[in-house]
């Protein structure tokens, strides 16, 4: 498949070797978080909604309820910048100056459409199998699926940013007694908590023990 | 000291048993996260800024380089919605409608202001023990501090919003033979690994080997 094309919006300008339109970067980078922050604009002002966010195929979905009047206003058609972000290391340099972090980050800028009712179900069917796979749940009621907005986002104007170089110090600075280099992050899961009222015999899972992201 | 003041954009409609406006919960939010996302508008258009935050007493600040656009849009005085986001747990209901995740989140509505010269190594220094606490680092430069843009946000307009209350089935849905709970999620470190250019000698210092957030 081929990249994404860069736009004036999305072309990275500074530390231009970071910037990528690889399709398989971008899916990933969003495959792995959990949230991502949608900006917007409500009247003249700027907003940021976080929000959890699933990917299928060239399209990202967000939602949540139909009351919820930041949800509302995309649904309405404000354009959305949405921003995933994952933090892999702290990147202790020499100096103040080469202190950094190795990231991975996606940028989308597109406007939603509204999932049709006759395809909610499944894709709230997705949305807990991309948050926890292998989870059985019951069917959504008529009235659950009612007061639910799904939006849609498709993946036309998008680009990533990596930085996963580690230290990288001015020249002079390596001869310094000073220690470097990273610290790496990650996000660890469990031991699941059982909710108090589950019914007699009903153990955990393994997906739930063995929760990885 | 007094808690914040809701205003029309930080008063929380949706489930306002969730919105918080003391001072104390706003702080640690801040103060745990490493990163933010700043929304604001460029040319009528949203655009997001995924960027290190950093508190001291009411102000928060984000750095960057002079030559960065977004970062210098925001010094020229467009309004900022800057949001923190921590996720505690993913929550693992009995239906759709009932997974959720345990969250802190605050939002910051404030325009910069521009750190003064004189300011900047204090702040950077800050920056480093914030991110590193106990990490040694050269002094800057001139041209570095020269390179480096700091802006400050005050904390007036300033909410946050906490869910923790785990799993809320639908009454019904407790007679069902589904596992329900929680999988606590962390950001966990390390090991750390040295840079490969160390001076012979320098070992891991303990704070690197015992990171924690």
């Amino acid at each position: 498949m081929t990249d994404y094309h860069p736009t004036p919006r999305t072309r990275v300008h500074r530390r231009s070797e970071r910037g990528v339109y690889d399709r398989d970067v971008v899916h990933k980078i969003i495959d792995e978080a959990l949230v991502c922050h949608v900006g917007f604009v409500l009247t003249g002002e700027p907003r940021v909604l976080p929000t959890t966010i699933l990917r299928i195929d060239e399209d990202v979905y967000i939602h949540g309820s139909t009351n919820n009047g930041l949800l509302t206003a995309l649904a309405a058609g404000a354009p959305a910048c949405i921003t995933v972000t994952l933090i892999d290391s702290i990147v202790a340099g020499r100096s103040g100056f080469g202190c950094s972090m190795d990231y991975r980050s996606a940028v989308i800028y597109a406007t939603a459409e509204t999932v049709a009712e006759s395809d909610k179900e499944r894709i709230m069917d997705a949305f807990v199998q991309d948050i926890i796979p292998g989870h059985k749940v019951r069917r959504p009621t008529q009235s659950e699926l009612d007061a639910t907005l799904i939006l849609r986002f498709p993946l036309g104007e998008v680009s990533a940013k990596v930085r996963d170089c580690g230290v990288v110090d001015v020249e002079s600075d390596y001869e310094l007694d000073l220690w470097a280099g990273i610290i790496p992050l990650k996000l660890s899961a469990g031991p699941a908590k059982s909710d108090g009222r589950l019914k007699p015999g009903t153990r955990i899972p393994d997906f739930a023990n063995s929760y990885r992201r």
